[in-house]
């Protein structure tokens, strides 16, 4: 039930219209100043807030980096696009370099959709749908990368593992650690810098040659191992983490001023976001802060998925602007879309919806918010509701191992070491009260009953018409990692690959 | 070490100076919008923040109301001012209506002082510093008073308990359940519109006289039993103590405003703090958000003791100002004095700081913050380190009848519930890296030995000159309960007493 905004203004600016996306690595709902972070050294996104829109009830489509991702750039959730693994019960699953899965064709991403508006598409930094060469970002619609395929984990021998590579378009250009160092000790690195300057000249580009662009800026210092460039290193409250954290501020504002100074400020649209809670698995040194919410990364809390985020247009989204509106990354592709003028298809499911309603005229859209781990979902927000169907932080095994997504937290019923059922009578939270889910209501009570009823329709609704995709992130295979990937013969990096060997991969979380 | 701020604008704008204090009952560090709350409700509370300067430091002298307010009032910790308790090691105490203690005469009061410089004083709300005739507000320096001795609790029989009694200065002019409605069941109570009115009159009156004044805004929507005028009830999202907080943003609004309007917003200094953290043992519905920050009231964590706070001064405090100046409640104290070019006492112990040099000049003064639980030192910082000596939340008993000071959290080994003696080896946290005090440091680290050799000199030194106070909160008397308030016989509400039988107080936690 969206409506498109067709104005005549809308209309009007959208043949000059740019847009672009900023997306962050584990960046978590409380690691803005603007957010309550107390260290508060974020004054760039504070800015962007204060010229822009912020959403205070915005979530990423997983608790993971790969299958948020993946929704983001096809407006689906990874339960319907194969971001997700069948191998075991509700587990996390991602794009290591053993994956054999990926991206599919018949999967339909932003950036193909914005080429037919006239759209040149970027993205600079993480793609993480897979490496192998069919789920290549510009065979998916991209017309430039600069970035790598999976996470900057390493480094790696060579031998057992290859270190991964860094690709500018087609080939790639280097490997991590060995051509793009990364310090583990110190944590220098200067990638966030390359990153940015990446992000300056395109846009430069695109403003001289009048091309609208989409930049997907997939940044990914915070994420472990975190690092920051030399002039960052040390100068946060918060360590290393909080280093990189102002770095990436102090890029986004650089990357705003650039947009103003090219006067296109007013026709880019610019959506800063998070694909997954803060990873407190990590913290302190390299994981931050989802605020005051519950766990973190890899979990269905509140701490896992509820995502900072800001939207900046300025002349169009009013400055200062709150929203309680419940979006989602997936809301991206559909607001992308419409921005340009450009319709969702049509011959599958979209579940993400057009926000211009609400951020340029106050709107605010009933929908609720499902919380997916792995194959099944976990729990589902309506209104200020929040019904949890299935509970699990991790299993006592891990756990005993000394892996905690919630350090210092811990939930009696509600943070289990055992995967939990509770679909006959779900958990339910009211999040204006109790966001940090502490306090489940009484099953006996009016209240429960009354929003049950309406969160049992929407879920029934959900599940019947539930169409799974082929699940990706099933098959690992040891010979398919980055060893040989195109262009390493003119660089002299070609590795030789182990024979093939598929196994199931294995999701402990 | 503190230099006061001599500059001739000041000396010539004191002529003129007015100073207006604001202090919350028991609203958390994260219940503002501005402090990452999620509804984000307090677009006044956020806009002052906007206009003003804005705390992220800033401390409370005790994690309960009672000592708090006999600190902010004397600039001295309650173990020096005798708002504290020998009954037992390191416990909360306060003044319900049978503690036969109080303020001394022997100490010197804020107003008291200010006085001296031309002030009139007035304390809306609620005094906590004794109720009987010699703790009398207008015996402290006070010049008018609206308000209730002890907390709203109730109601009471008139047999066992009297209900409490509400003065207009010197007499009482009715009981709280009785002539000030309080409606349990719906939380409705238009006692918060009473005390802005209050205040709004005092101001009006006082700009018409062009006398200074320093007014005292005491109130206690947020302390259970919550409550919110009709207007109120049912606008947040938080529910009944989201409404509360509402109506207070809305009033501070009101009061910034009316300063605003009858032109005395630039020598009118406003401070907006708390004095303790939100208490989450009434959570969610009569307790607020500590944000990120571990346990609240009632404990020595950061949940407990740090408090959201706001200076606010127009034209001199410049806007949007950000400081990590530690603070404390008992700084208003010195601060207060700075402002009215008065020295503050030099025959006894000060531990406020003039913050004069921090809000109009961006100083940063080095100093330490000491968490007491009644007479014993559990903790202390200094810069970005937190020692703990001690560690309790509370009793195993009293965790067992469901008194949780520390809901969902549990950090091993910090919130005990065994009285855990650390002095010779102190937990230390970095409150930078880990604001939620969940990852103690290695006690092999170098950074340990480092910290901990400052913060070893500091309490040896802040130890070897402490000369405590003589306890007030030791002796409990149900014969000096609200029985007979002066002004009782006027409304014909004087109550029978029970005989005299002082007791030792009871103090669980």
């Amino acid at each position: 039930g969206i409506c498109y905004v067709g104005s005549e203004t809308l209309r009007l600016w959208q043949r000059t219209f740019t847009s672009f996306g900023v997306l962050f690595l584990q960046m978590g709902w409380g690691d803005l100043g603007v957010f309550g972070e107390p260290a508060k050294e974020t004054p760039n996104l504070d800015q962007m807030a204060a010229e822009g829109m912020l959403f205070l009830d915005f979530y990423t489509a997983n608790p993971l980096c790969s299958p948020s991702r993946a929704a983001l750039l096809t407006g689906r959730l990874p339960v319907r696009n194969g971001f997700y693994t069948t191998n075991a019960h509700a587990r996390n699953a991602y794009t290591p370099q053993d994956i054999v899965g990926g991206i599919q064709d018949s999967e339909l991403l932003l950036p193909e959709l914005l080429k037919k508006a006239g759209y040149i598409n970027k993205i600079i930094g993480k793609w993480h749908l897979g490496h192998r060469p069919q789920f290549h970002p510009l065979k998916h619609g991209f017309d430039e990368w600069f970035g790598s395929p999976n996470c900057h984990f390493g480094p790696y021998d060579n031998r057992e593992l290859p270190n991964i590579p860094v690709y500018r378009d087609w080939e790639m250009i280097g490997r991590y650690y060995e051509d793009f160092k990364i310090d583990l000790k110190t944590g220098e690195a200067n990638l966030t810098q390359l990153y940015l300057q990446e992000a300056l000249d395109f846009i430069s580009k695109q403003q001289a040659s009048q091309q609208p662009f989409f930049l997907y800026w997939a940044i990914d210092a915070t994420h472990a191992p975190v690092y920051a460039s030399k002039q960052f290193l040390g100068t946060s409250q918060r360590g290393l983490y909080g280093d990189a954290v102002r770095e990436i501020d102090d890029s986004i504002g650089k990357i705003l001023r650039h947009l103003q100074q090219l006067g296109i400020s007013e026709n880019t649209f610019v959506f800063f976001t998070s694909d997954n809670g803060a990873a407190l698995i990590s913290a302190p040194k390299q994981g931050g802060s989802n605020g005051p919410f519950l766990c973190g990364k890899q979990t269905t809390f509140e701490g896992g998925m509820r995502e900072p985020a800001i939207a900046w247009w300025p002349g169009h989204i009013p400055a200062g602007g709150v929203s309680h509106q419940l979006g989602n990354v997936m809301d991206l592709f559909t607001t992308s879309l419409s921005l340009a003028g450009l319709q969702p298809p049509s011959d599958r499911q979209i579940d993400g919806i057009d926000l211009l309603p609400v951020m340029l005229q106050g709107k605010l859209i009933d929908r609720p918010i499902f919380y997916y781990r792995g194959n099944e979902m976990m729990a589902v927000r309506v209104g200020l509701y929040k019904a949890h169907y299935w509970t699990w932080s991790n299993s006592w095994e891990e756990y005993g191992k000394g892996t905690d997504f919630c350090p210092g937290q811990s939930v009696s019923g509600v943070t289990t070491h055992t995967q939990e059922e509770h679909t006959y009578l779900p958990l339910l939270f009211h999040l204006g009260r109790d966001p940090g889910e502490k306090f489940p209501l009484s099953f006996a009570s009016e209240e429960y009953q009354r929003a049950m009823e309406r969160i049992t329709g929407i879920v029934q609704q959900h599940k019947d018409t539930l169409v799974p995709g082929e699940p990706q992130l099933n098959v690992c295979d040891k010979a398919i990692m980055n060893w040989s990937p195109p262009g390493c013969e003119k660089l002299g990096k070609c590795l030789k690959a182990p024979e093939s060997d598929p196994k199931k991969c294995s999701w402990p979380h």
